[in-house]
């Protein structure tokens, strides 16, 4: 049987989604949970990898199980065993042929900033921080030479392993409530990094340093050294996967109503 | 001189705020940062004491120096020696009358709560949690009994040190942001677990335990086995003291945005 796991989880005590031998993932974490819960070795796949300190609203995994158990033992079942800030939070059966990276037709991820003069506390971790005041206009203005189908090689970390860094931004939405600013992005694909990079450059122009034009030229240049310096991971999540309508998945949990 | 800080804090890794040996409080991570930043003992007076794993979206503090410094240095520079998730806001300098504890008109707390069938992850240690669906027309009408001067001695901790436990709720506001309940409380002021003994008492009317007039009754008894269990320290945020206008302190910080 082909079962699929909607999870949430804090990124921040974690190195990151994808397993390594010292064990401190969310996939190991996930992996002994289930395996615990099962009394067998269990391997997931994911639709998309975070980053060290990256957090995760709704990550999606499948697995294949001999195993029966009803959906609710799944989620009850498996949460026993997993550390309080990573839960999974609904489980559903699949046809075989779904696959929770393949089969995704877009990923989303949010970005939250705080702009303080002081930095945050309460939210340490949570949230990117921009001491200096940003330009809502301008931050917009540049969004749109990012939107529609590019060549992101200057937003695209070394390490990336993707085939192509030809990828698609269909939106990009800026808001702000009080001084917390939430960024969403979605996109049929993202390369390594390409977020985190994107953040840099849109607070340089919120900041001043840069027109919003600039962003034109930073993806002409397709090169990592025309961008802004990697923005922190703290206040990035992943909102995860989209799922065309036929697969009957869940499109959002708890946790998406948590942030600003 | 005489100063007043305002502090933001996440209570989760902390054994609450008054000092103790071990060093694991708020109170100790803010008077070392302050000694090593003025380089002498500085000792503070706190608005409201809060418990192991409380959190603080703006706990007030006194304190008396004679060094002369800008009060954004005061901040920078204390933050500076402040661990990531502990921030001064800001600093105002005070007549020598003012006493933070002393010179509160009222104190502001706020209670978050999920209400989801899966435990929370994102946001553990940051809400309690309910399992059962909430009436809301319920729990509003279970907290009209608690308005007004009580004797609250049903809501008292054994370990309370205040001198009477006859107190004054001026408010208690319950609003919902989709999963998230919010709970609201102003009062003169609060014995110890006040506000988690009343939150286990909503929450028992809010799942249909009890009804609404069951609070009448869990007052009338004036004894601690009256009422629920003490419900969970992770949702409990300290919002602050309230001044008089004539003192002219901030009444907000950033974190008041952070929560649903």
């Amino acid at each position: 049987m082909r079962l699929a796991l909607g999870v949430s989880y804090n990124g921040q005590p974690y190195l990151g989604w994808q397993s390594q031998p010292s064990g401190q993932t969310i996939q190991d974490q996930l992996e002994k949970a289930l395996s615990q819960f099962c009394d067998q070795r269990v391997l997931t796949h994911c639709a998309g990898r975070t980053d060290t300190g990256v957090h995760g609203l709704m990550q999606v995994v499948h697995l294949d199980t001999p195993l029966a158990r009803d959906m609710h033992s799944w989620v009850r079942g498996t949460n026993r065993y997993l550390p309080p800030d990573i839960a999974v939070q609904w489980a559903q059966e699949m046809p075989s042929d779904f696959h929770a990276r393949g089969s995704a037709v877009a990923r989303r991820y949010v970005y939250v900033l705080l702009e303080s003069p002081v930095r945050p506390a309460l939210e340490s971790g949570r949230v990117g921080w921009s001491f200096r005041p940003l330009d809502e206009v301008a931050m917009r203005e540049a969004a749109q030479h990012l939107l529609g189908e590019h060549d992101f090689s200057s937003f695209r970390a070394s390490a990336c392993q993707a085939l192509s860094p030809v990828k698609t931004l269909h939106r990009i939405d800026i808001h702000r409530r009080g001084p917390y600013w939430r960024f969403e992005f979605e996109g049929n694909a993202f390369l390594h990094h390409m977020i985190r990079n994107i953040m840099g450059c849109l607070v340089y122009v919120g900041q001043g340093m840069h027109p919003p034009s600039w962003l034109h030229e930073v993806i002409d240049a397709r090169s990592r050294d025309a961008a802004a310096p990697t923005f922190s991971p703290d206040g990035l999540y992943f909102a995860g996967p989209v799922y065309g309508p036929e697969w009957g998945l869940p499109t959002t949990t708890p946790a998406f109503d948590w942030l600003p």
